[in-house]
């Protein structure tokens, strides 16, 4: 593959990756009989930190592993990346969230189909509030990605020891989700949203619901502002 | 900006992500139908751990990151920090802590407003003692900030693989918080505590009871001794 | 010992290493009257991801440190390792995995005698699915392994920090734990799961059950078809 | 002071930080009315871990950081260690586990007063079996330490990252904690439990009971055994 493509391709291996992982620590939690029934915040906070840095490490040998459309675009605002792969890294980035999304629905099958609650469904595909608010879990989740974007920026001020960067990000991500998740599930990411949202409309899931369309904009919009004003902010002080 | 506004800025700036972070993962396990809601001290110990490794990692590319009043003092006695700083660095803190006591409001509004009871809300600015004994409680911070401080000194016996240092003090809170924070929620430091309880004085938060003033002066007093005597003891042994 | 003897003993070591340590975990969680009874998935989880660390630090100075023959058979396709090796590996992980089954009969013996629950004790050896499809359980214990091998394959990728790489492994079991794990108690590893059933067997157990070999084949043929799979569609992207 | 007497030092601040910190957290975890009261086995394990990795970065810039007599004993027998410090050196760790057991008590001083259960408040000094069978417990505890030292004598075959080797022996000892921890509580150190019982005959507890010396033998000898046995086949392998 040649240098772009690869680095396209890239995107939609890490964040497929990032899904299966993310969503399926989501779905080890939430569905019926698993061993993982009821484990709680920190199983999901840890399971999606350690999901970001397995993700990165399959990503970052082929490119830069922004798995994010809003980190895609904050690093474009920031200088740092170039505005003509933002739409291939974008698409690449949604089309892994919904391979990821299918993945997780496949190795979770029986326990798909031993769950009645069509919002627990929902929740290990897309994000929700924990209280609809939408402008207010608009806010919440701009708050998150700011930090995130402006952190990742932050960390380009370092040189960190061989092959530990990936650790590292996976602890930001952990920070984010112990400390910023409460309120809407800590998106972040508009890819980690939109592509398993997409999955479940798809998927023919037993006792499926509705896939929320109308929160769907609150983890796009949020995440996107969040990184844009990240990078403005950054602009000022780097 | 020149050096030493850099450097105050920068104390303001990880302050901000401390207090944002941190108070933000308290906010998350006790405000009402937070999605962390009860998920317990393992979360929020976890939660503060990461925040300060961020909040260095925002903060140690333009400054010394102390990040806290006990700490610049503590250095300023062992000699590795200028008297001349220690104010502005102070002010910076506790500036920076009400900022990141605000943004928590922000990003856990609904909540806040879901939430009744008084000393809940109170906890998630500012500290407050399991059983309330001022002088045993004082010297609870003490002996928590004594050991964060003269760990601090010990690491700078040590040379970090490169960008390594922050998750190393992230291990070192994470440590303080699991084994001496049961008595009083661990502020070890003033500009954790005073700037939060401003902050809440301040803001318009639903269902506000005191600020607890009479308590105020254990996690400043504890905290400052603590840090004076750890450099101090250390003068004898480095 | 000859450079090939000692590559075989550094798998019985680190895979009796792994079970002990591993499965120790479960029996600690899952056994009567143990002072970490009940203590759940957090516990299990960080409790393989830190035991395959340790069990690789134990290995990999004398060896390769595959510890499971799905790695072994994987790198083997992949033609990062010689077929020539791959029985005597194999031999020597599911040896390993009986005699570290034992090891942890004996660390937990009272435990054991006071355990009444026949599934529960098997479950301190062998996995078991949380919903008995077997085509299912297999597809899951598929997808683990194909993680597994592929991530594996990717750090191949990178330069670790001196003495790090055993940490990263950790994490990455870790992850597969917690996101992977619910449906069928993740053995992504056929002599993590066969060596220990046959101690099963084999030992004097008070309360003893069925070996449920019926379920066997399931974690062994899932992580095989898994490792070779990921081997090749590396080989594809590589 | 001259370098042996430094070294001895070493060992009574190191392993002094070690029960301060480690015995904290059990403190935190079962006294009455703690903040962390009831947080389970996850935050003991962790504790515990997070406090080794901190005792070693107090005590390793000064000395080899043993901070545990099976570990001087099996270096000496690995002949690792002069044996001319041996003495010395466990006088210093037992001391230092007294007056670290001593600073818990004043650290949590008013839930000391608050908890009526004899058994609880031992529990935050010295180790007690889950089910009391000392020859079982004596082994497990020989496993535990064999498994501890055969693991720290590998470690000297790498080399870590800088500064990074705390940390990994910090995950080595939760590893311990959560695998082989369940019976006996993990003293695998005699100097751990030894001091600590020392300082809960010393001191002026409130609701104190009985210091169990019946058991004492246990958690010193078997960590003994452990440590020798240990060292012994390390010779055969290395």
């Amino acid at each position: 593959m040649s240098g772009d493509t690869l680095q396209i391709f890239s995107e939609f291996l890490g964040t497929m990756m990032l899904i299966l992982l993310g969503n399926g620590v989501v779905a080890a939690v939430c569905l019926k009989k698993s061993k993982a029934e009821g484990a709680g915040w920190v199983v999901i906070t840890l399971g999606w930190g350690a999901a970001v840095t397995m993700a990165v490490y399959m990503s970052s040998f082929m490119g830069p592993a922004h798995l994010n459309p809003a980190v895609t675009v904050g690093m474009a605002v920031a200088g740092n990346f170039s505005w003509n792969l933002v739409v291939p890294f974008i698409i690449a980035q949604v089309v892994g969230g919904i391979v990821g999304g299918m993945l997780v629905y496949i190795t979770y099958l029986p326990h798909y189909d031993a769950t009645e609650d069509q919002a627990t469904i929902l929740g290990t595909f897309a994000t929700g509030p924990a209280i609809r608010k939408p402008i207010s879990n608009m806010i919440t989740e701009l708050i998150g990605t700011f930090v995130l974007v402006f952190t990742l920026l932050a960390f380009s001020k370092y040189t960190f020891a061989d092959g530990m960067n990936p650790l590292i990000v996976g602890v930001l991500i952990l920070s984010l989700g112990l400390s910023l998740g409460g309120p809407t599930g800590y998106a972040i990411n508009p890819a980690r949203d939109l592509g398993p949202r997409i999955a479940h409309q798809l998927l023919p899931i037993k006792n499926k619901g509705e896939s929320d369309w109308g929160y769907s904009w609150v983890p796009i919009v949020g995440p996107f502002l969040g990184g844009i004003l990240a990078a403005l902010v950054w602009g000022l002080i780097a």
